[in-house]
């Protein structure tokens, strides 16, 4: 039997029963996602695994630096075979991280190859692979198409003309592409290219000169996200730092910050208080949900981020004070207005689960299921025990059922199988409960549960399409 | 077979034995609770399940919250009937939430009703279940003869008269009752309804213009307390600020809280930790126990809380910085001078288990099993996982052998079962380290330690009764 | 069967299979240890096993006093018999407690005592023991050769000779014993004791009255140590305090030390990363490792501290503010300049492990095998769940195949059980993953894993003998 085989991960009889009966085959619904518009919008055509597979993928760089490799077979100049046999090197020392299922599953699903890969069949598999793909002509869209893929939301910033969107709508594919709104520049106002992000959204909206103008800019791009079917907006915020403010005080704090003034860690945060308040009553009145991803601390190695520039592999998990303060005030802001939209919130660091589920359910409000809801693992949660952990938090403290379920949060073509990983999982947790006595064993309730879980909870919350 | 049944959540065959033949019987010791004395001593009938269930029970409300149900029907003017559905159709979608287990238990213990809960079967089972409050005139005192209650601790303010307590004990019942000493008030010295507190506790004691006066008219309250048999006090803090004091710093933070000045977060520290040490030394001469529950943030949606006021949902398990710092300063300031009560820990969040129980072990002393103690799961942790968290942090730092065990923590007369529920995770627990070959299958010691936490522990440890 | 048996802990099929044919006869290569080099050096005998197993284990000391044993029987000065009759009292009610494990495995292996130890049988297990020692003239030695170790690293200061050390390399033992370098004085600043340290410093090296000729003389010694063979150097730190800092700031903050004027917090984080990234470098110059062992909060017991000393029981696991932003400034100064050596972080707080293993991630270099460890759970994590809860987030963010593995950081020469404990507990987790299908059932593969976390990776990282 090969190490990928149809009862993968489903370690008891209930869980093969979910998984292949109403887990497998529902649609995925991939509401965040980093892949490239421009590659979906081409249907661009891999012709090489070491592209498609180890290009832009930093959890796999993080692996290969871990197990001692050279620079230059990692994110270098090196061949592709070259890198190749060395990320196959890698793998095989590789057991039990995430890495390893995923890769194989990928490779089981995506290249129809069975064989666990070894520093030995390396060059072997890597001709195979690129055969593979050259034989069944694949690409973005094949890819996709391949997955039962139906939705996906790539992440977009507000100066994002979204073209390519709107190509892509024009082929209809099997899945709607849909761009989300992310305006991380927004919230950077101690950066230098903060100036610079203003001017450019003066240049496609209005003159910008007082944080009002700023909002109402923002404003003016949600809405044209929202002509484009976007009804999603995303966050990433390293720190959570609520503060109080006036008025005054952030208008203060803008001009400062076009005139690169240095700003405060309390003026940072009262100026994220502002912007997260103003945009979120934005997405409230639009029916969006806001996701919050949180606890990144980005960046750490200098001599690296000089050589090779952010998203490389140098990020940690963070920690920081007050949580559970901070959290519930951001939410509270906008729920004493009755202006919270639909939100998510990801944290990064998993200690913070049981404040995240007892917060959101401070919030929940009539005519939604679970109308704030904790993310599926994010990030390095993204491994069986993230998931599990988060499932066990979710349960202990809200409703399981209503959770709308996994994401790839991935800029590659092949982490459709992800939500595969996903699902095996869950029917192994739920499957674990009912065999324990723990969750009665209702056939219809275990179906509904799953199929809420995999596919409908997502469709019936983001109302995307 | 019925969902809930002899061997629910008896999960390895030393379990059951464990459980039926030792755990099952042992009478229950409920420390700490937050029942009504006036219904205890009224013998209050309940005629409505939905009273009896509902009412009160913020635990459910969240739940119902999360299903996306009105308010009305949750904490408004909706009928009973009404009502009771909407839990019903929260419930059926609460699985793998404690309240799904609680839920059946109390079902089945309390009503005799074995089906699983859902919209369809609502209306019959409440039914079903108001018409067997009424043939068996359930009643406050007969759901706690019903479930072979021992002790009942309340939780009293120090302004109570406790004479509800005393006109229990004259109908002798089968449990006795006694009150607990929880001086809340006497900490909120940031509050408004401080100055009226004090007043109050003037009415009842002495002239207090000083908060050396203060404190004594608080002993004098614990002496009345422990005429009507208490030797019990609880204490809930928010976050733990332990700061070092002079007696006049002491005197003019009185001063200033009287006249409504405002008090800085550094002189509520030293006005807590003031209080701590002197209450402490008063519970240490009268051998009480000293109850800690920290790390709740309270009331986190405004809106809900101008609505509803508090302890209606809205609460979450906080974070801070230097906990092992505050609690082993709190605890040391009263071991130095040889002062230091039996104590007991409850952290809200259950990241401080571990502190907690590396800290309850620098203050054990001779003579008494477990002198410092880590409270069972409170609350948000009083699940299966909560539970064995607490238990595996417990056995790798203490000795669970002594552990006093569960307590309800609830308003609800029907949490007895929670003691069952825990105890047969207990005996899983345990009977899991046997079969696993972690603890020797020494029948003697396994009914010495299973007895000794469901009950003979607490005994042996409060000394009341 | 007796309670330690072959295949104790052992808990499915493979995990019988990896134990006894990979793990068991590998030898040990204890990389950090605080056994006193005297009694090696003197082939010290035991005649008594209090002197052996109760005299300095603060882990037993500990139970003792969550027993409510009085301190006359833990420190003082009962007869030995006495003390080992409250110790059975003791083991007996410590079921779940890691000390049943070890207590019961040394009495197997370094007394072939088979039974349970408890009150009843505490006398004549005594005398056994005693005999045992006597007859088999059980010597440290006789330990150290019976147990299969090949390398002890000792802890040792600044100013220490090391004459024992060679002393011992003169007898040519079984094992190699190296000193290794703890400079936990030279941190110290903010302590009366600092200008006796640099004074007894400045004895065996030159003058110094700046920081600079600190350092000099600080690098002297290690280039002495070095010449003993020692590669390893070793941090206590209790709270990660990385501050920015001038080097006009650092003289200052030297001689105010030598001044005995008082140093602010951010100070001390200022000439604590000063000294880290002055010894660092000197480490990456002579390929040393340097370990970092963080948040211990000690001597919590003021009382206890004042009639027992450091290091007698009263420690716990701390918690501070910021500690991925901590741990990555510290390792990126070093890194920024290319010289960060060998490193492994040990954090005494188990919520850390996720931010710890994604931040080696950070630095790991081409050539070394997983360059930045995280090290084995260090005390209070050196249980079952602390291994376990390490491993699986070593696993998940980083290479388990190139973990380091055990180390006993123990003052005894029968904590060599550890490693056995260790071991088993490796199998039980690895045979289990391969059980369940999560890794592969490739037994060259799990043989090289076994045999590589046992010993071959800390003998190829740390290439000391």
């Amino acid at each position: 039997m090969s190490f990928i085989h149809k009862d993968f991960m489903l370690q008891n009889e209930t869980a093969k029963h979910l998984y292949h009966d109403y887990a497998k085959d529902m649609p995925i619904y991939d509401y965040h996602c980093h892949l490239d518009p421009k590659l979906i919008r081409d249907n661009h055509h891999f012709d090489n695994i070491t592209e498609l597979w180890l290009g832009g993928d930093h959890y796999k760089w993080r692996a290969m630096r871990a197990q001692g490799i050279d620079e230059q077979f990692i994110t270098g100049n090196a061949a592709p075979l070259e890198k190749f046999i060395k990320w196959a090197e890698t793998l095989e020392n590789a057991i039990g991280n995430p890495l390893y299922h995923w890769s194989q599953l990928e490779l089981k699903m995506y290249f129809g190859i069975d064989e666990l890969l070894t520093k030995e069949n390396a060059e072997a598999i890597y001709h195979q692979a690129n055969q593979y793909l050259k034989d069944n002509h694949v690409t973005t869209q094949s890819l996709i198409q391949q997955s039962n893929v139906k939705l996906i939301c790539t992440t977009d910033g507000p100066l994002d003309h979204l073209e390519e969107h709107d190509a892509i709508k024009a082929q209809a594919l099997s899945a709607a592409v849909l761009p989300a709104f992310r305006p991380d520049d927004a919230f950077n106002i101690q950066e230098s290219s903060f100036k610079v992000f203003v001017e450019s959204l003066e240049a496609i909206t209005h003159q910008i000169t007082t944080a009002d103008a700023f909002i109402e800019a923002l404003h003016k791009r949600i809405d044209y996200f929202h002509s484009k079917g976007s009804k999603l907006a995303d966050h990433g915020i390293g720190e959570l730092n609520y503060q109080t403010y006036s008025e005054e005080a952030i208008q203060a704090i803008f001009k400062k910050a076009l005139n690169n003034e240095s700003i405060s860690h309390q003026e940072m945060g009262q100026f994220q208080t502002y912007l997260l308040f103003n945009l979120g009553k934005k997405y409230h009145e639009l029916d969006w949900t806001m996701q919050i991803h949180f606890g990144a601390i980005r960046n750490n190695n200098t001599r690296q981020f000089k050589a090779l520039g952010k998203d490389t592999g140098y990020d940690s998990i963070n920690d920081q004070s007050n949580v559970a303060y901070h959290l519930n005030n951001i939410l509270n802001m906008l729920a004493t207005e009755d202006k919270l939209p639909k939100t998510i919130l990801y944290n990064l660091n998993p200690i913070y689960n049981d404040i995240v589920t007892t917060t959101i359910a401070n919030f929940q409000a009539p005519g939604v299921k679970s109308k704030v809801q904790h993310g599926a693992g994010w990030w390095f949660n993204d491994t069986k025990r993230g998931m599990l952990n988060q499932m066990a938090s979710l349960s202990d403290q809200g409703m399981l059922m209503h959770f709308v379920g996994m994401l790839t949060d991935s800029r590659s073509f092949l982490s459709y199988s992800r939500h595969d990983y996903f699902r095996r999982i869950l029917c192994t947790h739920i499957g674990q409960l009912v065999e324990l006595g723990e969750v009665p064993n209702d056939d219809a309730l275990l179906e509904r549960m799953i199929k809420n879980i995999c596919y409908n909870n997502a469709y019936n919350y983001f109302k995307l399409i």
